[in-house]
């Protein structure tokens, strides 16, 4: 029998099967951790750097250089680094385009997350629901044909990948004149996509990119056009103002923008960019649907087919009892972070960018054993 | 001739005297950067932990509880670690107990942070400026005889210490009927205090206690009672909601607190409590007023002596010739961050709990040496 004690802390972490915060690139920890000592070309532990350093300012504008080339998106794209996570953001987009509208703001409602966006689009101004995945337990996304967009909503807004439910969109939605807004918490930086379709995209840190504490946000140049001007809201969550201060209107999270700085280095270098991602992250996620397509119904995936997540794979096993002998076995093996989120329970596997192929493959061994006993 | 190539990472740490992020203790930058790899009894990176674990949560009620036996308070304070630093406080403190009332907040004008604080209140309500430094350069700070306190204040809000200009009040200002909400952000935890006087206080943690990215809030209880119903603001920018979550009403920076446990760890066991921090804060500040008073005018305080800071000790030297070389001088022999706020030039020395003697001693050498060139 294995036991806990005999895997060692580095595959420990490689074995975070968290939905987040989550596992990290083996060389981005220990480039962090090193970091703590001495943050290269700085001279100092970066927990003491000044934000109003030359080297910060360094290390921001190569951030956002790294976001935009990755996303392949023009200069006419603002990047910010924000704090408050995508909670912050599902107000911060309706105070500055929707509130003191006319006509509704258009929302999707297929998880968790992006049901929790809608009351604080509510506080702000005029929302509708396009479709809902209540009736049916969230347990599928919409079809083109369950969709009619308006030409006049102030904009569309959804999760690219719902991050409790393990449903992901392989398709970009909406309207091209009417201006995309989408949280990519769970799957920026994930594989390639037409980036620039989306006026607004943002994405905390703590599942494919880095540590907690920072959010990222990616803006056309013209999406503010129509917003409050400058000053009228609070300075911290006044877009213009945060583009003005290039994200240091206040002091930042230094540390978190540094590890999202080496994250990306690192998707740029040792990956090799978005398409390289993309292909490994479905090669990790086919794998793991594939031991459970072919379990025989013994582990059962909690998401429609089409919409099956690549980051969050979601399922069941057939009793409670079942469920929590699997946790602890595959714990004893070193495996953590696979119970579902609190909201809907069962098993999530989350394979984000820092999880390599050899995690998952010892994760469908853990299934398999567990299965044949 | 000193080189700073002759000084190590370790030395240059301790000699970091930026206003923030700034210097923290040794002890605590080597448990930082062993947590990268392994957080003690988590058996994960702590970049990799869930906020939902209980490991976490025994993180935050430790360090609840940290604060509160430090500052000397009881169960009816509750103690919250939010984001967006104390900007996002001079917008939460006047949404929740400033908007809709027909009186007006009283703020002091003390220097460049409580400045700031300003309009974010003026944006939610009636604000009273009841003295401000500012014809005179903000240099002093004002005595109880300029200060004439309204009963009927919805709350009374300062700064204890200004930052920038190096200016900290050694008394609790106020009535004791209306509520004190002071910004502790620079001097927070180094020193005792009659810290139950107050309703509210907050502090980022980049000063005295941590890393930025972590903002802590002290508030007692009953000061919620007239403020907007919970759900009535965003909830991220609700007192309510936050209290109710218990810090962790969306993903917290998880790193950034962290550190500040450990921290606050370091306050209680190696140094012993507040009293003692006090004493060797005051030691440090003492030593280094005691050069620039007698050094016969080449050094001179900014500050008016009976407000003169311990934390940030601001002074000039004669010309700004004389001032480029004094920072140079000092960069060779490792120090590092003296160079004034912007807004104000000229030298500063934070003077942080994470700063020993030993860097005061040498900063002072340095003071004296570069004079008698």
């Amino acid at each position: 029998m294995e036991s806990i004690e005999t895997v060692s802390i580095d595959e420990r972490n490689r074995l975070n099967f968290s939905g987040g915060p989550g596992v990290l690139p083996d060389t981005v920890l220990r480039q962090a951790q090193e970091a703590i000592r001495e943050a290269p070309g700085a001279g100092l532990s970066i927990l003491g750097i000044s934000h109003r350093s030359d080297w910060f300012a360094s290390v921001v504008a190569e951030l956002q250089d790294n976001v935009r080339s990755l996303l392949g998106l023009p200069d006419n794209y603002h990047v910010l680094f924000l704090q408050g996570g995508a909670t912050q953001q599902f107000t911060m987009v309706p105070m500055a385009l929707l509130a003191g509208r006319a006509n509704p703001a258009e929302y999707l409602h297929t998880g968790y997350w992006s049901g929790k966006a809608l009351p604080e689009a509510r506080r702000e101004g005029l929302v509708r629901v396009l479709w809902s995945g209540e009736p049916h337990g969230y347990d599928r996304l919409p079809a083109d044909n369950e969709l009619a967009f308006a030409p006049d909503a102030p904009y569309l807004h959804y999760v690219s990948n719902e991050t409790v439910e393990g449903l992901q969109f392989h398709r970009v939605l909406g309207r091209d004149d009417v201006p995309r807004i989408c949280d990519m918490s769970s799957d920026f930086l994930s594989a390639p996509g037409d980036f620039s379709k989306f006026s607004l995209i943002y994405a905390h840190a703590q599942k494919n990119i880095g540590p907690a504490g920072v959010t990222v946000v990616v803006m056309k140049d013209e999406l503010l056009k129509d917003a409050p001007a400058p000053g009228v809201l609070p300075g911290f969550l006044d877009y213009h103002e945060q583009i003005k201060a290039s994200s240091i209107l206040n002091t930042p999270p230094v540390f978190a923008i540094y590890v999202v700085l080496l994250v990306t280095r690192w998707l740029r270098g040792e990956i090799g960019g978005l398409t390289a991602m993309g292909r490994i992250n479905a090669a990790k996620a086919d794998l793991l649907y594939r031991q459970i397509d072919d379990s025989g119904g013994f582990y059962q995936a909690h998401a429609a087919r089409p919409d099956r997540s690549t980051m969050n794979v979601t399922f069941r096993l057939p009793t409670p009892e079942l469920h929590y002998r699997f946790i602890e076995m595959a714990a004893r093996a070193g495996l953590s972070g696979l119970s579902g989120h609190r909201s809907i329970g069962g098993i999530r596997a989350s394979l984000y960018n820092g999880m390599q192929l050899a995690a998952v493959e010892k994760l469908v061994e853990v299934m398999r054993d567990f299965q044949s006993r």
